[in-house]
């Protein structure tokens, strides 16, 4: 429970009405009730503004509404996030190593650590103080995990691999798993082993059932502040920038490196090897299979700028009009001929 | 081991033939041996009847096979499934709360449930009686359960989230992994707290590996009598009508509503924000951008109506021949002009 | 730690330079230091031979680099993987069942294998010597698992399931998971019990978060050599044959086979039903709607051959133009009639 000017405070806004007033929870713009704070990014929503029962809404400067209490912010959507934060989001509680957690003698817990029952942590692992690990996370040797972070059920961290502080991982993430390599040996193929680690830095989350291949010689990398989505499939030896967005079923190839800030969308693939500039955005479903320069916008398969993909896609239907009305150019040309040469 | 005749009754089906043959399973038409019957359901493999030594074959009226004894049926394909069920499928064994699992004394277990070894329950949870829980499931706080549930192994659901009656959920599905929301602060990203839920309605399949996101705020609903195949990514908020079909990894963005009695196709993409209307078909690897009206079919990606979607498929391969054509017309009619300005 | 002239013995090679050279280790051609052995597949890094650190290179006959030792071997790449199995591979520790584990007393565990702690395994399971089943790993009734696999954190095999000798599984792969078929029955669907198994023949791999459905009736087959990446679907009554490659995220539907030898791109999709040959190549995000002969590379979604499709993909973009000319050329042509009708 928060009053409104101290919500105001959390997020550099200011109160337009009743900054007394006493805000429990967030709730979307036409469920809102007394006692909750709603808010309002889109304005096509702000004839809803007078009929929500909320007792504040979160606004851009310049939003008027009689009656309504406002909270005024240069970003309400980030003002959202933050508010619901404070009122809604508390640290797990501490329990320490539970019964039926198996933690091996040689491990390092720190004071601080949450394991629940159902946990199985190797030798020479270490986990941070803040750190909470749900049931059933598997570490197994030598993996090394941060300071403050939540480690949803049924994850497993493979060998070596290093996790760094604030990282959040859903549910059953695999993080460490073999990449795929194997070398034609004439009839069939020869494992490569694979015996590099992956490395997730500071402020990343990882999606749940997303898979994160242990490099085969040297390290995969996520890089901080990134956040990857469910079901996600990264290849050995991928590297991804700072601040990334790897939206949900997204494949990428071994070796290949993602910039800085980019964001690929849902189910996008992208080949091996291949080099992806800071700043891309990459359309939903779309196959890349060369290098892209930074700052663009790509889409299709295999993909091509944005803009040209847009209206390619527009004429795709047309294809069999197209090629009738080819035909038909092809015969009134021939009859033209016929009558030239007749003429 | 039932009578044919017994089975007959079961399905609403007629016997010719041998109504106190003893049949004890189930088994394909090329396959299946005496004491086994099998089922017609595709006229194309006909000539088998002739060949088949199962004890009975199920098919639609109209089908004759003298020597073969016969379970006439309106639709062959449902009554192999309600004779597979009667013959193959047996209620679990009632085994309790078993050595090996752990739960919160707060949980409230019912009567006629069991939770193999390996199982994480927490504070408040319900499981409804005739639920089986298969070993490592793990049910975080106030999660609710209800009757005759079979819960694979490993499955997680996360806190708050309520499965109804019946339910089937494959191994290692999450239900209630956070959903996918970040608000950019300037420099990286600002989570946006999931404090939503999950709410699966009664007689659901969930398919292994599967991830149905909670919402931001409020819930995330699958519809009763929906089925969701594997590897499939159901974002927050989404809305799933009733006894919609939802194949293998189909990604379905934030927010979306996809009507009843839908169906899917494998890895089909579908944006966020969208309606898809009730009765609708998508083909297989579709992308869906924009709302789909009911009762229509659709495919590619972006999807247009699947029956132009197939012309205009069979004309892509020509289109670097449609381009030669067009420049050999190109220069026909230059030297027509040519003619002309001449003559 | 071996020396250069071992390790030629070992890949079938031959040593130019110090065969007494102490190698105990294997490293990227840029990153290898003194002690380390690396490997030139690809030309392009010839230079690099100049300003390695290693203290010896696997290279193909012919190459040569003055105060460099050389392992030269008929293929650098398999003589690698050789190399770094030999320095970096350990079989693991036996270590029996371990406290934690949950092991039916029906259950026939082998002398030499590992079972951590959070493994359940159910009645009639047998494992073979050599085997590890790492934590987590869950076994229902009557699944047969052969000798010297590696089943890695958090894998599910369902009742009845069947896995050969030598096979790696990495974590969390569930195997035996229910095929996903419905039979409608006028309002909703029926669930058709899958009463199959899963059959995995030696030397096979199945990736991290795979699914591979049981039988509806009979066996789902993955051929013996046969390699399968993350996150793949595979359906009930698929066969798939020997040495075939299956990158990630692939989805093959409903009794589909696939021949010997093929490979198929990431996230490409397989309906049901079909025969792929031997020795296909699917191009990545591919979607096959029909069968194909063996010996050919296929692209693109219908799939065609990848010729066709590369020529094809290069002109989708140019598809806006040559609409724009196919519409000058008809106007230029009812010019060109209008002047011979008026001439």
């Amino acid at each position: 429970m928060k009053t409104l000017k101290e919500l105001a405070e959390l997020v550099g806004g200011t109160v337009v009405g009743d900054g007394e007033a006493e805000i429990h929870s967030v709730a979307g713009i036409d469920s809102a009730k007394a006692g909750e704070i709603t808010f309002l990014a889109n304005p096509k929503y702000l004839p809803l503004l007078k009929t929500t029962q909320a007792s504040a809404v979160m606004v851009k400067p310049g939003v008027e509404a009689p009656g309504v209490s406002l909270l005024v912010c240069p970003n309400p959507y980030l003002a959202f996030a933050k508010v619901l934060t404070a009122l809604h989001v508390t640290k797990p509680e501490v329990r320490g190593v539970m019964e039926g957690a198996f933690v091996d003698p040689e491990a390092q817990i720190a004071d601080g650590v949450t394991v629940y029952p159902g946990c199985v942590i190797g030798k020479n692992v270490t986990v941070g103080t803040g750190t909470t690990l749900y049931p059933g996370v598997i570490l197994y040797d030598d993996v090394t995990i941060g300071e403050d972070c939540l480690i949803h059920a049924g994850t497993v961290v493979r060998e070596g691999c290093r996790i760094g502080n604030r990282v959040i991982v859903q549910p059953k993430a695999v993080i460490g798993s073999d990449g795929f390599g194997f070398a034609p040996d004439g009839s069939g193929y020869y494992k490569i082993p694979q015996v590099g680690i992956v490395v997730i830095e500071d402020d990343v989350e990882i999606g749940a059932n997303t898979c994160l291949d242990r490099a085969a010689l040297g390290e995969t990398r996520i890089g901080r502040g990134s956040k990857i989505d469910n079901l996600v499939q990264i290849a050995h030896n991928v590297k991804i920038g700072e601040d990334s967005i790897i939206v949900s079923q997204v494949g990428i190839a071994g070796s290949s490196e993602i910039g800085k800030h980019c964001t690929l969308g849902g189910q996008v693939g992208v080949a091996g090897h291949l080099k992806i500039g800071d700043n891309t955005m990459i359309g939903a479903q779309s196959g890349i299979a060369s290098n892209l320069p930074g700052g663009q916008v790509f889409s299709g398969s295999p993909a091509i700028p944005h803009r040209d993909w847009l209206r390619a896609s527009m004429s795709f239907s047309k294809l069999p009009e197209m090629r009738k009305e080819i035909g038909r150019l092809k015969r009134q040309i021939e009859e033209l001929q016929e009558l030239i040469k007749e003429g």
